[in-house]
């Protein structure tokens, strides 16, 4: 036995990172169990009387006892009755040992060795998003509502109140469509608002569209199956499609949104996802004539439809439009939809409106995928909705950010007609514009990310970026106002019209 | 043009569903949009005046002109200056329209077309949970924790404090891996308690363990890859890595936990999916030589192991057993973990620790499957930690859980020794028993769903429960003790033994 052992006792060294956070006996243990892995300590070798060692190391005996204790439990020491702690004799020889502690240390050895991805991930993973990222909203993003007009001090009450004494479903939830009083509730005013053709058996309860959709695809989808898209779209929806390994076939948008006569070509999709009410990011709707096509074709094709309402509840010339999903009465569309637009993006809510054959696919699915939906939030919004608050919500921001639109389109009108020409739309959180000149408006984009604004580029959401193709892509900014005040608006307006002038 | 009108207005008819939801111009707005879709009202014929509408329908002329302006917006009506309202000439002909609208009502011919599902839901749905479905937790069920003993109060105080004047990095949360203020803490905790090495960038928040294994094997997996998972192991688990198409490899657990020599039979696995601290359900521990194996197997393999530790804070002997990704040098181990029965099931929060070199890969996935992970109930979980709360609670529930765990063994060891016999394990929620008797235990099971006891039957874990199979399979009883008071837990076993005894 050695008559020194404070060389154990890491606090002493430069080297222990974390000395601060971790107690005296986790410090021994460490200490102890790498002096046993590198082999300064050997196999079958005594240590010291717990008294003998804390005396030594100016450390209680209990400190020595504890990490003791947790030493045995773990098969590092062994204690043998009347004669004291030994280095446990059992352990691997020490050559594996060292394998398995020094030879990573070899840096050359980990960089040649690049982790292997899923091609799932690999096929997800192409389609990053090819838009700035912001460590907060600036001024022009599409996604951003209005923060400030948003109750959060009512909402912190909600959450209090139903989390004070909360109800069975909400501590040990067992449904992975969510919470029965929300799904009543949202039910209730997609029966109301958008008419669809649901009850709350229907709806299940998301983290936001991007879920349902990953969800959707996982549910449906087969390697080589066909997606259809529109172009232009959401990269996001993209990419979350890919994954599954589908083919995705990007269906070209004009006025009267999705071309749906160019299903036809090709081979037959196995679902199509739309934006009927506003593609995104054109903000053009499907005609009537258009969604009985569609409806039709799905039917004669066996293939599901998904409607994408992403922002419906700001119309600004009235109601919102009528979902695609009411008008079908072949049960072939997914109906979905957020409220991160519509409340904040911060609330990680949505819906998935699944046809009646569906349900217990989508609840089986979710229970492996990801359990139950978190309900912290759900409650809150349950009670939002209950008391009225939703609604006066809407109306509320369908006012202001009515007129903050009206504002910048006035800007465009008037101050920068030579430049940009504001694309028709009824609603949303955002105008998309055409650039009229010559410029490259993914130049712009990168140009605006140095103003701090974040002004997107038309063409980044068509599906073909590729070099031989853009040159046919049209050119233009997508510009989000629902965030921002009047006077925030008019002076960002002015930096970006000068940036564009100046380039 | 007509003369009577009041059949377009459908709350004069038993039809209308949702008629008291409905306002007046939505019922109205129906009421015509399905006449023009059913063919009763004709492409072009002329609709009436919107004054004279309104008066033979009882209506505010506002109503009918709100309808009016929907349905101009949809593409069913057209007004003609100075002419009226008329139904869109250009609709899709009538028999698209009815083929759209009545075809369907035929049930034969929706009952013959199920939904064909993906391979991917397929496989992952074949792993169905075999396992009694309770509305509310019943005694035995093992994942309760004791919700009585929550500080339920305080929780929503800090809900209420975090969201009042909520910061953007909870009204717009951007990174995928969560928020930075609960990533310090539980890497700060894991630090301490668990000997995870590990700084707040390897960790990503979760909705718990089921999806950091779902996020893992769509990162990591392609179809047809080897994944060893622990016999018995959590039925759960298995089915989130069959949806990836991996073939699994169920490898059986001793006395020393994993059989780690196992691994070299068959093609290699890629990952390994393991519970060191405890197995799930038997308890056992995995020795440190198999530790040091394991990781030296994974090195020389070029394998994953995923870590579950999925309740290792309860350890009644001592302190927690120190993890093994803790040991590992090679950046190998994925360590994952959930607050579900620390804290409680409804909280949604888990954490998954990365080797450093898959965070980008990690990030970028989760953000197309799910976006950001709910910020909610993070908020407030990090006030938890950051005041102390977390390790007083964990404190508290040790001890009051070591003592329902004694009187559940000693009601075992006294009242039934001759049926049952405890598995030795140091910790967890729940003890797992062997039936001494030649009682098939998912015949125990099935008949205590009757008594409303969710004990749950050892055999239903193991892997391969085929008919041929299920005579070499243990036979025993997994009982849940942490969520319910000592006298429940003596009526409860009381019900449960003499159900036993009688059958």
């Amino acid at each position: 036995m050695r008559s020194d052992y404070t060389w154990i006792y890491p606090s002493h060294t430069a080297k222990a990172d974390n000395a601060k956070e971790d107690s005296a006996y986790r410090r021994l243990y460490l200490g102890i169990r790498q002096a046993i892995l590198d082999g300064r300590l050997h196999p079958g070798e005594k240590l010291p009387a717990s008294r003998d060692l804390a005396k030594s190391l100016g450390v209680s005996r209990n400190t020595v006892v504890t990490s003791f204790d947790l030493l045995v439990s773990e098969g590092y020491l062994e204690t043998r009755i009347g004669a004291g702690s030994f280095v446990a004799s059992s352990l691997p020889d020490r050559e594996m040992t060292a394998t398995a502690t020094h030879e990573a240390l070899d840096p050359t050895r980990k960089a040649t060795r690049p982790a292997r991805l899923s091609q799932s991930a690999t096929r997800m993973l192409a389609y990053d998003r090819r838009f700035p990222r912001f460590r907060v909203a600036r001024p022009f993003n599409p996604a951003t509502p209005d923060l400030d007009a948003f109750p959060f001090d009512l909402w912190a009450r909600l959450l209090r109140r139903s989390w004070r004494a909360p109800a069975l479903d909400l501590t040990i939830p067992v449904d992975p469509l969510g919470m029965p009083a929300l799904r009543d509730e949202v039910a209730k005013w997609l029966r109301q608002s958008r008419g669809v053709k649901c009850d709350a058996d229907q709806v299940m309860i998301v983290s936001g569209a991007q879920q349902a959709l990953d969800l959707i695809a996982r549910a449906l989808v087969d390697p080589g199956d066909v997606i259809a898209t529109e172009d232009p779209g959401y990269e996001g929806i993209r990419g979350v499609l890919a994954a599954s390994g589908a083919t995705l076939l990007p269906i070209p948008v004009d006025g009267e949104g999705l071309q749906v006569h160019q299903l036809g070509k090709g081979a037959p999709a196995r679902i199509v996802v739309t934006t009927p009410s506003r593609n995104y990011p054109l903000g053009t709707t499907l005609s009537l004539a258009r969604r009985l096509a569609l409806l039709q074709w799905a039917d004669t094709h066996d293939a599901w439809i998904v409607e994408d309402d992403y922002d419906s509840d700001y119309r600004y010339d009235g109601p919102p439009l009528s979902s695609l999903q009411g008008l079908d009465r072949q049960n072939r569309v997914l109906y979905v939809g957020t409220f991160s637009r519509v409340l904040f993006p911060g609330i990680r809510l949505g819906y998935l409106v699944l046809p009646p054959a569906l349900i217990p696919v989508f609840r089986g699915m979710r229970g492996f995928a990801d359990g139950v939906p978190a309900p912290t939030a759900q409650a809150a919004l349950a009670a939002f909705f209950a008391e009225g608050h939703f609604g006066g919500h809407v109306r509320k921001m369908r006012l202001s950010y009515g007129e903050r639109r009206a504002h910048l389109r006035e800007l465009i009108e008037t101050r920068a007609s030579d430049i940009l020409q504001v694309l028709p739309s009824d609603g949303g959180l955002h105008l998309c514009a055409r650039l009229l000149t010559a410029k490259d408006d993914v130049d712009v984009q990168e140009r605006m990310v140095h103003a701090q604004l974040d002004c997107r580029a038309l063409s980044s959401y068509y599906h073909d970026k590729s070099e031989e193709n853009r040159g046919n892509l049209p050119q233009g900014l997508v510009l989000g106002f629902a965030g921002w005040k009047k006077n925030v608006i008019s002076q960002s307006f002015d930096e970006l019209i000068n940036l564009v002038r100046r380039t």
